[in-house]
């Protein structure tokens, strides 16, 4: 157990793809003016631990003293997420914030009494699973407390039980996806819900944040899988989740989820699952366009039979994934495109699950006579293939001086182009040189997902500042149009932009359960309420 | 308008059926031991209105002398809902709490400054939308305050938008179900909504009390309609709804739905809308036992290829549908019924709805296989001709001297046939000779619904304690095994069982919740929130 503990640690934050491919390198030179020359990582500084004596022996007569941790590397691999300024300060841009400890606790009860502890020696707690928060969601800030411990969930880590008839299984919050899969397996079951952070993230992680997996379209988002949950709060513990479906009052449920470790610590989640499918067919096709593919997406949707899988990239992210696909023959493919009367080629990834080849077969006919230039499973099993990559590649771009990042909203269909051209607009007007790419990831009958991905020139001045102005400009160009997040949740970087979305009442709302659940404070400070209210 | 509120505060209490037939007199009295004597209705007595002439005058200053009423017919027109007890307490039997005016507010605006109003005059207020609460929702309880007015949403009447793209539609709260659907129905669309409570009941009532339809196997509960909803609280406005799906902290549109009143007045619904199915297409068939049809339920559920309205029912309920269907050749049935080895007939309504008959029929085929002994289209197409009758025929019913009164629950498929045993137990054992029918009219991936009705003979002495008993023995009988309530709410009825359900931190984050938007407590007094808590 400390060895998987201890593995997961090292192994976090290690690039797992080599150096980037020269025709990429050179194709982003062209693109971004990207200059030549390398941008190596420095080390960040870690301060002494602030966590005082008598806190630390009391957090040790909890979970025994080898699981509350000092340790430079321990404290240094849960400072924060994924998000691209996260990388940069962990390469020694700006400042970095790092847990004066780690305490990883052994079951539901240890993690209510670390909480209580906390709560009596003035210790904020952040709450750590995968670490793959790309929002400033693990962010190791103390707000007005003495110290800040990372409390990491990677010892709940069962399968507690399986109902099969029903087809609910309950899973402690610290299992990472992978793991749970495997725990799964046997009883041919599986949740569905496979996000980009697949391979790092937790189940506690996907409820805390709202997550929605690369197959929502067929499964759901995450809370729509939650039967119930179990969360240790500094007052207590709360269970909820007494049926499928119930009409005692608001849905409770729904306010734990997606309350970023604020509100308490998740540590049992009760979740839908599904027969395991035996067969998982992907095909690419091209539509001629953003605004027709969205068309298409919008009818498989309203129609209710789309893919699990549906991915529709705009017209710059389809030329760039062609661009960086070395190995493809573009330019017959564009000839293959043109012959079929397609000027803006978009790509469609569809993916459709079954029990049965057959079955998915039969599925994958609902687009036929949509206008889908088809281009074959080999282009569906490409995207399947490097599905969780993105996270991945970002290292090798950060060491040639890119900036890279992710941002996603949704919003109703009718303005989705309204809202994917501003938010392209603000961050073109924020960057200069720079690619936008754009694609649908998640829709819904009354409306869709907007992912975006940007690479430019770092500044190699003021890294952190060039993106959060440019940051900001896209939080600013939401505002109105759809929601300041689809699936990566607040954090610290979405909680100035949080009250224009749900209004002063729903920050008071929220601030008034934080009191009751978390009456001193400790709980992920600063976090999804905005500053001054928590 | 004026007209058609008091039209429809005449109707309201109309039954709109005659006596009951001979021949299910006779059955009941066969079964209940039901006495020959008729229990006539006495008058209730209506005290005079304690509103504060200042009270009254500021009110009337918001929405106008014309709309504060304290006529006798309109305070008892408003006074509860259409729960058994209820129809007791309007027969003179027990105490009927009557609200001491009626306010109708004709905007959102109106109804905000209605609430502020209400808070400065230390007036409590009960929403009103169709009161058909069956579970004291719309009591007219005045808590702590000096009075208490009834705000009858009857003006807040439109259908405010229509985005045909999205599929949304923005609709007022005091809209009735058929009124919703005569305004969408140019539009080509429809909610989908059908609640027995339909003919009366109001969108705004629907969201405020987590309603599902009997179409819901197809299209969802109403919180999985609403996309938006705007609220109206003494500490301002509340709007929420920014996309289909948001990651930007918790769903607190889900503390919004269900909230009965408590935490504010609900004004406007943005509701996902499907286009109006051209065909509607009603089965019947048997299956025997209520355990086998348990499984062909869950199977067509976990297969997710539900009919939209998906009914069945257990051998009691099937027993009294046959006996009281006169019209029926029941020992013919009987006899094809053993002619296909059905010993304990339990019958299963399913309805499909399509664009075309093709696409129906083709949707019917799912159950080929299934061991469905089909009854035709004209059982169910008797069904869907009575959907709605239930309600109507109590007042007939308690004419004669019965006990009548239906509630619900639901749970996970695991429990669905213990948690049946134990509510006819409850029921049983406080009743005597009675007759419990209980169906399944909602089913989910993971459980189900579980809808029992009552029949006993009336302890003329004492009715509303008689029913007391049995409700409060179902309710614990429930406790620990499934919901309190699946879709009726909580109201007063179940207030006293939520705590067991949603725990300490649940009441206690409701409580905080309230605090925050109604600070002085004037919000619908006594229900949802426990006593004391409140």
């Amino acid at each position: 157990m400390t060895e998987r503990i201890d593995h997961t640690l090292r192994d976090r934050w290690t690039p797992t793809t080599g150096p980037l491919p020269a025709h990429a390198l050179a194709w982003l030179r062209r693109r971004t003016g990207l200059a030549e020359a390398r941008t190596p990582a420095r080390t960040p500084e870690v301060p002494a631990s602030a966590l005082s004596d008598a806190a630390r022996t009391a957090l040790a007569a909890v979970v025994g003293p080898g699981f509350v941790r000092v340790d430079r590397d321990s404290r240094l691999g849960r400072a924060g997420g994924m998000s691209y300024v996260d990388l940069l300060r962990r390469r020694g841009e700006g400042g970095l914030a790092v847990p004066d400890a780690v305490v990883l606790p052994a079951t539901p009860e240890q993690v209510a009494d670390v909480l209580r502890t906390c709560a009596e020696h003035d210790v904020a707690v952040v709450p750590f699973g995968g670490g793959t928060s790309v929002v400033g969601g693990v962010a190791a800030l103390r707000g007005d407390k003495a110290a800040v411990l990372a409390l990491d969930l990677a010892r709940l880590d069962r399968l507690v039980s399986v109902d099969p008839v029903s087809r609910v299984a309950v899973l402690q919050a610290g299992l990472p996806a992978p793991e749970a899969e495997r725990l799964l397996a046997p009883h041919g079951l599986t949740t569905g819900h496979v996000p980009q952070s697949y391979e790092r993230a937790t189940i506690g992680g996907f409820a805390a944040t709202r997550s929605a997996g690369q197959a929502s379209s067929g499964y759901g988002r995450f809370e729509d899988m939650v039967e119930g949950v179990r969360l240790a709060t500094p007052v207590g513990e709360w269970r909820l989740g007494a049926a499928p479906a119930s009409a005692a009052g608001p849905d409770l449920k729904q306010l734990v989820i997606g309350s970023e470790g604020v509100l308490g610590v998740i540590t049992e989640v009760a979740v839908r699952v599904r027969p395991r499918p035996a067969v998982e067919r992907y095909e690419g096709f091209v539509v001629d366009g953003f605004a027709r593919g969205t068309e298409v997406v919008r009818a498989l949707a309203q129609r209710r039979v789309l893919a699990d899988v549906t991915r529709l990239s705009d017209e710059d992210e389809t030329e760039v994934t062609l661009a960086l696909a070395g190995g493809w023959k573009t330019a017959a493919l564009k000839a293959y495109l043109r012959a079929r009367g397609i000027a803006r080629p978009c790509l469609l990834v569809l993916g459709w699950h079954g029990a049965t080849e057959a079955e998915a077969r039969r599925r994958a006919r609902v687009v036929r006579g949509a206008g889908l230039v088809p281009l074959g499973r080999a282009l569906g099993e490409a995207w399947r293939h490097g599905r969780f990559n993105g996270p991945r590649q970002r290292d090798a771009l950060l060491d040639v001086g890119v900036c890279v990042e992710t941002l996603e909203t949704a919003t109703h269909w009718s303005r989705v182009a309204e809202l994917r051209s501003a938010v392209r607009r603000a961050l073109v007007d924020a960057l200069g040189d720079c690619v936008v790419m754009c694609h649908i990831s998640h829709a819904y009958e009354t409306g869709a997902s907007l992912y975006f991905t940007v690479l430019a020139a770092r500044d190699a001045g003021d890294p952190v500042g060039q993106w959060q102005v440019a940051k900001a400009a896209a939080c600013e160009a939401i505002g109105g149009l759809g929601t300041i997040s689809h699936h990566h949740a607040v954090g610290t970087d979405h909680a100035p932009y949080l009250e224009a979305e749900i209004g002063g009442p729903g920050v008071a709302v929220l601030a008034s359960v934080k009191r009751t659940l978390d009456p001193t404070g400790v709980l992920n400070p600063g976090k999804l309420i905005p500053r001054g209210l928590a």
